[in-house]
């Protein structure tokens, strides 16, 4: 049993707590509580049994490892939780609980219930790190820092267009979240083999009502074995794990030592190291990154149980409740320590600059190749001015020269652009197109969508 | 190099050459022209020259194996494309090519390309799918046959319910694939660092008459290493590979020898066996199986890869390019034996009726309880009903006595239930609660998507 | 907080306490406590200190759920424990605590412990299945029955050269465990950056003696960042996990109502559905089936960590931890309900005669192939008998003929074989080749491997 | 059908050629022609026949597009081909092809066959690789660097042991896919149902010559629905990407332009950039990672596909095909590329210890923390001797002091450590620990395994 040894790190934020052992059981009582509540809409069982079944649906008044011994009988835990909620009612009550139901329709609603709860903490984390990167990307719109491709030194962009991206990430998958929310978590109500048999003419009724009392979809027939539902979810939780653990990765590369442009400042005590004192670690997004890296594995488990047979799988379905659970707690760890990252980040506009140009002017060579095919009127191609660029980067490094220098007497190009346009085209702040209108386009999107 | 002694098998219908090779160069192309022409459109380049560019930009010109070969020098094919459509060109376009963009552009936009294409011929294949499962839901609404749960038979079903069923995870797939391809599938735009310099102040134009032309929707900003679209396109895919492998493993559990409730009937030569002549294997189901489990790995590869670093990723980025393949053929070529798989289905209606019947009333049980909590109007409780029932059912096996007979003589049943009453809830057909609404329900569903 | 509600079915058995939290905070202190005596051989702190550190390592004394929460500021739980265990012991051994390690000394160290012990009990539980399977090899060695291909009946086989085939997948996988805990678990030790610096020339003699104390292997080198290990153990549990759900699948198929070749009979409670009374389920194939379905994805997650960066990883090594105890405790668990599976199991020889009969000779389709080209000294090669045969089949069938008749009065036919050798021909006990051979052989190799 | 256009970078190395569609007919043809003169040693079929199908042996004589086309018949390609080769033979030699075996037994062994000459390749390349680490290893024992954990410096390495860590993966790798090679590779002869019952008496003979003239492994019984072959093939492949991904995150990271301590230095165009000409790009390091990130879930795929039913799978067996193909050709081009990185790399000793000496000492304050404890004979306990000498670095860092001057005048530390001692103590050369022998025994552990 976990006493959460590695829930500190690994299940951190509040959606650990929404997926634990306590939120499925208050989760299957809900189900039978709503139940008996519809049943008693449709005339199915008297008023006052529904409310004596209610009474008894506080899954504080569980033993749920007692549950837990019980479920090895039928495979399952919502069979014994039944029996005890049976006993537990007014004998008058006892023929009524989960009147039409089987135990699937009971765990796959209470799998619904529990996702719709953990997605909804998590979505507040996750909104939470869009305004926190909504609020970079327009502070930083026009702090400058290196490009990296291959992690190599790049044209110029700024801290701002980097925030914008990741916004980008999050606001995707905020995005899926929200049509799950809305559209996809639906009750589970079928009976023994999906046909309602028991309720007779009334089933349909019943399951209307109980989607309305659960505040979840009323699919269009059940989805016992068809589980669409749970690759969805599966699918949304992969990329939002994806979303993360890109700005981690970003953020644990920016606060390298020898690169030192952001840096997370926590509360004293984290980051440190006990045998290198000297350390400032970004240990939020490095365990935002250990979080996210838990989800493709648990997507391809939740993926690979889709073939349920005929009307109720023989270890597919029980295949998916673990998987379920952690990819919402390693999600929701994910985000969470993404959060607390993004608060914690600090940005050194100063180093970013200083990185810039300690390179010289090389990260604008692009500048240079391409203004020289326009200037040339295209007399010079756009291959061949890299290649002339190129040869000149090469030899100011190799003879100590600088740069714009060695352009500029290069007679090649000195023929089209003059000294002093060799210093703008070397500016990075003068090579950044479009990003200033790109942040805008990514803030008002993200507003819009609120 | 393939020459396809698996792709008959494991790459069937229109999707795998819509994913080859040829088809990538092509969308290289379909870029490099699109942008070239969008670039003119915004005055930077000659209109000419955008002419000139576009009429060299067919596939069938190159030679791909020498791309394929150059590749390595930059670790993508993209720039030796580039280097041979610019040999290719005018002199005067020369200079014009490509202008603005970078390997990772045309790249990834192909892929958007390709996915495109890809999904839309795997589209028609499910709805192919999805119009004879709805054929199948209505003909055979009240085809009964055993329900089964982990394998076990269980209260009975029609075949019209259980391929109503199917067509849910076909419409849901469906679904998603329709949003994917209206929504998602961007161009990518954004030269070397995501900031369109090279365009200076066209960049966003350029980017939109780019998006317009190719068909493809526009971005909020540039994507490069912002995967979420290709952890929406795995996770689609995903869910349609299982769909499709539930359906398949139905479809093979139906057909096994000793319950042959369906078969394949396909051409002469297929489902056959070379050492065993007498088998009628539902080769097309198998196959859909077979291709359908390549996805949850493939799925997880691709969600692996999203951690993509700063303005270009170290290795995260090639990685995507085979999974990417693989996952559309693999799930193209799941699908396509689906079709394939449901075109042969031959259902066998006498054969499930007498299935059902030799369950001698086992499978009405729970018909037979429920019935019992209601006339005793609950002083028979459900727990204990069922506890009476399964007595019965024991005792009738035991005594291999009649069921019906066993219930109409034990008191605490019949003081309830007349002989006639049991007799009536032993029957198949009488107990099917919803079953008809529920097909209703999906087939209208089906209608109202199209 | 995990108390035990879906354990009970997918964490059966006794690994799923030996990876519990409490097992690694012994499995922690065990590695300090070691420690301790190690660095005293060596003369590197007092004997007296590495006594008063022994007495305070009982995990027992440690509050568990401190750990976890104080674990969050440098992103482990080992930091958090060295000072508790810090704070426990005597002032004079304070100083020499945890001397020369680091935390992820502690925990690799800790994560062999736990492995190995829980390895050794799972090894227990397979080493009863293989017992079981030998022994049911042995007594159904003759119990001839149908074989499936496709899950289409096929020429015969027995049922002990069934179990033998199950054997041979859990013999394979006790031979990789064995190989494991001798040669491959193995003590990390290295310090800060895997120099062992902080015991300038002591560090091997420590490391050596550390090994020797806890029963692991000693490393030649510090394996920190080279994390083979963990995936020779991700191997080792996956290709456990598919040997188990081999055979489950098996069990399922074989135990379905209209096969009912084999049942599970368990206590009183198990297997039943509260709303089919009838049913026999295969609960412990099912969730030994469901347990197993785990490994894959868990397996993709530990080999996905493997790039650990420099001398400590920015996020992989926290990802392996979860995945770690997740597929210990799963393949624990398909292992244990496995064991359940088979000292259930029921074997209904008769039923199994009676399905091949059934067939009316068709398996043995080949049997009379085989003997046609051989009677006829190749005069009909294989593929024309293979048609011939096949021929008679289909005319069989359509002429609800016996098989022996037809192919008997077949002329091609009966210029080679006689009626009465066709009859022969058509003995399934009669076509079952080196069956009893291979049986013979699995047991040996059993025998021969304890 | 693939022409290689991402061969070229994804599908490096030998590899390709041998698990491509021509490797695999001509290893399926191996496993007839060696069948066939197996089964004339045992007397099943005459010598002239069995010479006769070895010489239509030859895959170029056959045309595998028509192979995989009529594949779809039976659903696989070995049914085509036996067809294909007995058409070719003589008329004479026609009814002995194929004898007593099934299409699984053909395609399973010639997978066998595939993975030992892959392997091969693939293990010749991985032993280029871990001389040129034990190179590494040998002349660079004394080039120190700074260790880095978490992306932060930490105290220092030698590039030395960089590389010796580096090789023990590799070593690691190569010891399991030498036993793999040795014991694991077996053939798979059973016939329809594993029985080997057309080959009556003769059955295990003619399997045991058959594996002799192969160079396979006899296998106690045949494993055609018992894949822990496969699983295994999987784990090391895993593994071994695993290393290679180790490697080249490391490369990538070192090569940062920040950081430059280490360099590929390719032939002429390789790592350039067409945007970027001042890049230097760790291409070959980019391929690595790209193509070991194939590995997890490839691997995942494989064991997902473990619980093959009965006598044949129906689906299982079909998808393990590509992705056997695939995690062999990726892990393949991993090694290839890592080959070609680690034959390119360049070690800028210089720069190394620059990056070290700019840390100002601040890497060696555990040093002094532990040479603080041992001097004051544990008056300063360890974790209050990191706290200390942890003050100090944030005092010299706020006043840009001299970290040797600030320890130096810190009382409690001057108490016991004089100004001379502190400057040895900032030393890196002398706080390697055990940096020399570690280095050594990785040496000797390749070399004994030689």
């Amino acid at each position: 049993m976990s006493e959460g040894l590695f829930d500190g790190v690994l299940a951190a934020g509040p959606v650990a707590e929404l997926v634990a052992d306590r939120a499925w059981v208050q989760a299957m009582l809900d189900f039978e509580a709503a139940l008996a509540l519809a049943s008693a809409a449709a005339g199915e069982i008297p008023a006052e049994a529904a409310a004596a079944i209610e009474r008894c649906c506080r899954a504080e008044e569980y033993d749920i490892a007692e549950l837990g011994a019980a479920a090895v009988g039928i495979g399952n835990p919502a069979g014994p939780l039944v029996r005890a909620l049976t006993a537990r009612v007014t004998p008058e009550a006892a023929a009524y609980v989960h009147l039409g139901a089987t135990s699937q329709d009971v765990l796959d609603t209470a799998a619904m219930l529990v996702t719709a709860r953990a997605l909804t903490a998590l979505r507040a984390d996750l909104h939470a790190c869009a305004d926190r990167l909504a609020q970079l990307a327009a502070e930083h719109a026009g702090t400058v820092l290196a490009g990296r491709s291959l992690l190599q030194q790049a044209p110029p962009v700024t801290f701002g267009l980097t925030a914008a991206g990741w916004l980008g990430g999050v606001v995707a998958a905020l995005d899926r979240i929200d049509t799950l929310l809305r559209e996809r978590l639906a009750v589970q109500f079928g009976g023994a083999v999906g046909t309602l048999a028991a309720l007779r003419g009334n089933g349909i009724f019943v399951s209307s009502e109980l989607a309305r009392r659960l505040g979840l979809a009323e699919p269009v027939l059940p989805w016992h074995t068809e589980r669409s539902r749970i690759a969805e979810v599966a699918g949304v939780l992969g990329q939002t794990s994806g979303a993360v653990a890109k700005i981690a990765r970003d953020v644990t590369l920016l606060a390298q030592t020898e690169i030192a442009e952001v840096s997370e400042q926590g509360p004293p005590g984290s980051g440190g190291s006990s045998t290198m004192p000297h350390k400032r670690n970004p240990v939020a997004a490095v365990l935002a990154a250990g979080s996210a890296a838990q989800a493709p594995g648990l997507v391809a488990t939740l993926l690979g149980a889709a073939a349920h047979e005929h009307q109720r799988a023989a270890g597919s379905w029980h295949a998916e409740w673990r998987p379920l659970i952690e990819l919402l707690r390693s999600t929701g760890s994910a985000v969470h320590w993404l959060r607390v990252c993004l608060d914690r980040l600090q940005i050194d506009a100063q180093r970013m600059r200083a990185d810039l140009d300690s390179a010289g002017g090389r990260l604008l060579a692009e500048h240079v190749a391409i203004e020289l095919v326009s200037a040339s009127h295209g007399a010079v191609g756009r291959l061949e001015a890299s290649g002339l660029v190129a040869e000149c980067c090469r030899k100011a490094e190799a003879t100590r020269t600088d740069l714009a220098e060695v352009l500029a007497t290069t007679p090649a190009i000195a023929k089209f652009l003059s000294r002093g346009r060799i210093g703008e085209l070397l500016e990075p702040a003068g090579y950044l197109g479009s990003t200033q209108e790109f942040i805008r386009r990514a803030l008002r999107d993200r507003q819009s969508r609120l």
